[in-house]
């Protein structure tokens, strides 16, 4: 395959990157490691004066044999010591902590940008030669800070129609418009969006950027298959926007479900069979260098952690890394030393090994709340479970104008309705997300096609649950509560 | 004295702060912890996947009779061991992983919270009842969310005349007007400042804040008194603008430089001592909640810690809380795991024994570097070297027109001798900040007084140097090489 340059994007910019000028005082970076060279120039305290040397940390040993879901026992599963220390490197991938506790490296440690690149090429078919990784403090971080290097106050995105609510408020408090793009029980609908942009306003400016979750969508948990993404793309070169892929979940794909749980048979992958399952990425496709990809380990390895990274095209990188410089500076230093050691502990395919157990507990997670929905929800024609293939989030639908009152007490408005199922599964000890939480506010949005059946219904309710957060135990329980609600509710 | 609660500032927000909306999904806060309650809300992954459960780290313990500065060395230094846990609390600091390491505690983690708040009690005198503390990733992340927080594009703010170059810049990416306030040796000139407010073009929006570092200020060394603090405070509350006290270097107070080294004698301070003679804060005659002050653990614990803290009133705060929501969500929780357990191991009077002993190497450090100026610095009136009394910067100032070349080969252009005089020392091997580097862009600024002589000089030159992140041998073969050049351009 003949790679290429990534395009130049500068005109996507928001006038606040244009603005941006780098600090002079990192203009001494080009001298660090020059033996002969004397810094009295950076605020850098000595690292003689850092309080920590030795850190020692427990962590599983690959291949998890006994599973990776445990308070890690010394009984019950094989572990290893990490060593870490303030100038000594045990092993290639440690970052000592003279240095990940110093100011620099705003883009990353070495040691575990290293990982990052080589797991990169593991997982994705990069397309362009130019593309870079950037270490972020999470998700999170790195979208609020995507919309200050692409947008200026009253740009437009586009985002699913149902989104993350936390990521639609952060545009909307910078300013910035979201526009909602039709999804069904596979995501984005590339027809939908097609029909969107060729019948944009010419009077207003293009949407900059597509903000989607692709895989385990939040709320839906939806997972956008290899023939949309390539029909979504098509249209983002069309009409020149940026595709941004925020994929905490997509670690977290699983086997498809099957009902009947003595169909179940337990399945065992082998790396090439778990990297063959893998959903194929924007990345992957993308040649034109207008996809920025975001990563986290908080699913994957814990929130807590604050790590992730983007991957996207030099020029880009550069943006977010002059605004690091000058807000977040770096990712918290004992994380990338931890996490860089563990991971270069485990090595890349130990690194499949952890995520390959956790595929198989979030199976057994989704199989478990699946089979509880069936068993506590009421199984008539108004209500609708849709078994996720990826994250953390199952979703229960039903047609509000069943309820007995619908156009009494509830006024025929479905919202009124999931309002007060709210407060009474509550009430019942059950806390459930309501659908309307996760509305893409907007222009006005087409009618829904046909693929969707229940957003084709105005009176359409959903509730988002998660299978991630609690126990077999307790997730049964809460959704026997639930479930007594819409019964006891519904009348069936 | 009579307690007041905080003013309300609510008119000296952004758009954007106005604008922000709090995620619905923070409403599942309040049921934290309700044993009867099952949460199917977020999407927060099991503790028990996080691959990490013991961590052992070695820190050295008060009173610090070997001093602080050292690779910590079991046989020369009094070490303990901490011990964190997933699930377990050794001591009442401890913050187990499975809480850190886990969504959720945006103002920070109580335990450390609780550990600062008691340290503010110690260190300043609040006014009023209504102050919060809000854990940061640091000064630089948090004056960059303070922007965001009350300014819009094109507000104006007021810096010191010199001042941190990442610090202005970060303004002016924003679209934000920096306006100088003259400074000599001892900081803000509250007689200019009261000026400059004073005769404001009433068409223009007035400052919302003015951004200081009070105590050994960034790039000049000097530290504001309290004098001049209570000055510029009532220019604050008669302009009705808000006092930001970015304070870094607050605890790299030292004693006075003596010139004659056998006139040096060592201070032991005790506690009360050490608590008297350090400068009186902004944050301790803020009567009306119009100070926002940001503290860091970077110059005192590490810089890669990416920690620190804003206290400011409840208002503010909440601003704060909700853009780090949505932004970095929380500082990264093994740093928080571990400082938390760093600092109640040590308890407030063994962090007093810490900074002590910082005191005590950054006073040395700080003697060092001036002898070694006065050594190798031209000694001629032409000269200037300003010993500092906090923080890690000395300046070298002097009078560009002495150089026998200004008129000609620099066209009396001190800028342009500047650069060269930089250049020139790079190729002698050492780095040095010159002094256009911090230069607060903005407004044309009325003549200076003559409490600065420097500055009153138009041809006036001066470079920053840092005896902080240079060990003494380098710092003095520094000095003398660049020593050198200013002999060898000066002809002195």
């Amino acid at each position: 395959m003949t790679k290429t340059s990534a395009k130049d994007f500068y005109h996507l910019f928001s006038q606040e990157t244009k603005d941006r000028k780098v600090s002079p005082l990192k203009t001494f970076i080009k001298y660090f490691g020059d033996p002969n060279m004397v810094f009295l120039g950076g605020g850098l305290p000595l690292s003689d004066y850092f309080p920590w040397d030795n850190i020692k940390v427990d962590i599983p040993v690959p291949p998890f044999t006994k599973g990776i879901g445990q308070p890690i026992n010394k009984n019950a599963t094989e572990i290893t010591t990490l060593d870490l220390y303030k100038e000594k490197k045990v092993a290639d991938g440690d970052i000592p902590l003279a240095r990940s506790l110093q100011y620099g490296h705003s883009q990353g440690q070495p040691e575990l940008l290293k990982f990052i690149r080589e797991h990169t090429e593991i997982i994705h078919t990069m397309q362009y030669d130019d593309w870079e990784l950037l270490v972020t403090a999470g998700n999170t971080s790195a979208w609020e800070s995507t919309l200050r290097i692409f947008c200026n106050r009253g740009d437009t995105i586009l985002a699913e129609a149902h989104s993350f609510s936390s990521s639609l408020s952060a545009a909307q408090a910078q300013g910035i418009i979201t526009f909602p793009v039709p999804i069904d029980d596979k995501g984005i609908i590339p027809e939908k969006l097609a029909a969107i942009m060729d019948n944009w306003n010419p009077e207003t400016p293009k949407p900059k950027l597509l903000y989607t979750i692709p895989t385990g969508q939040n709320p839906t948990g939806s997972s956008l298959d290899a023939e949309r993404k390539s029909q979504v793309y098509k249209i983002a070169q069309k009409h020149d926007f940026l595709i941004v892929e925020d994929e905490p979940y997509y670690f977290l794909q699983m086997e498809d479900y099957v009902k009947d749980p003595s169909l179940r048979k337990e399945v065992k992958l082998s790396h090439d069979e778990f990297l063959a399952s893998l959903d194929q990425t924007f990345l992957s496709i993308d040649t034109d260098g207008r996809v920025i990809r975001m990563d986290s380990f908080s699913k994957v390895l814990a929130p807590g952690s604050r790590l992730g990274w983007i991957t996207c095209s030099n020029q880009i990188m550069k943006a977010y890394l002059a605004l690091y410089e000058m807000s977040m500076q770096a990712a918290a230093g004992f994380t990338q030393s931890i996490v860089s050691a563990t991971l270069s502990k485990w090595g890349q395919h130990g690194y499949l090994d952890w995520l390959l157990g956790l595929r198989h507990e979030y199976t057994l997670k989704r199989d478990n709340a699946i089979d509880a929905c069936y068993k506590y929800i009421p199984q008539t024609d108004a209500f609708h479970i849709n078994p996720p293939v990826a994250g953390m989030f199952f979703t229960i639908t039903f047609d509000g104008a069943k309820h007995p009152e619908f156009t009494t007490k509830f006024k025929s408005d479905p919202l009124l309705l999931e309002s007060y199922l709210y407060e009474k599964a509550v009430e019942s000890g059950v806390i459930i997300a309501p659908g309307s939480w996760f509305i893409t506010d907007g222009e006005t949005i087409p009618p829904q096609p046909k693929e969707s059946k229940e957003s084709n219904n105005p009176n359409s309710v959903f509730f988002r649950g998660t299978f991630a957060a609690v126990a077999a135990d307790k997730l049964n329980e809460s959704l026997k509560r639930f479930g007594q609600v819409l019964h006891d509710e519904f009348k069936v």
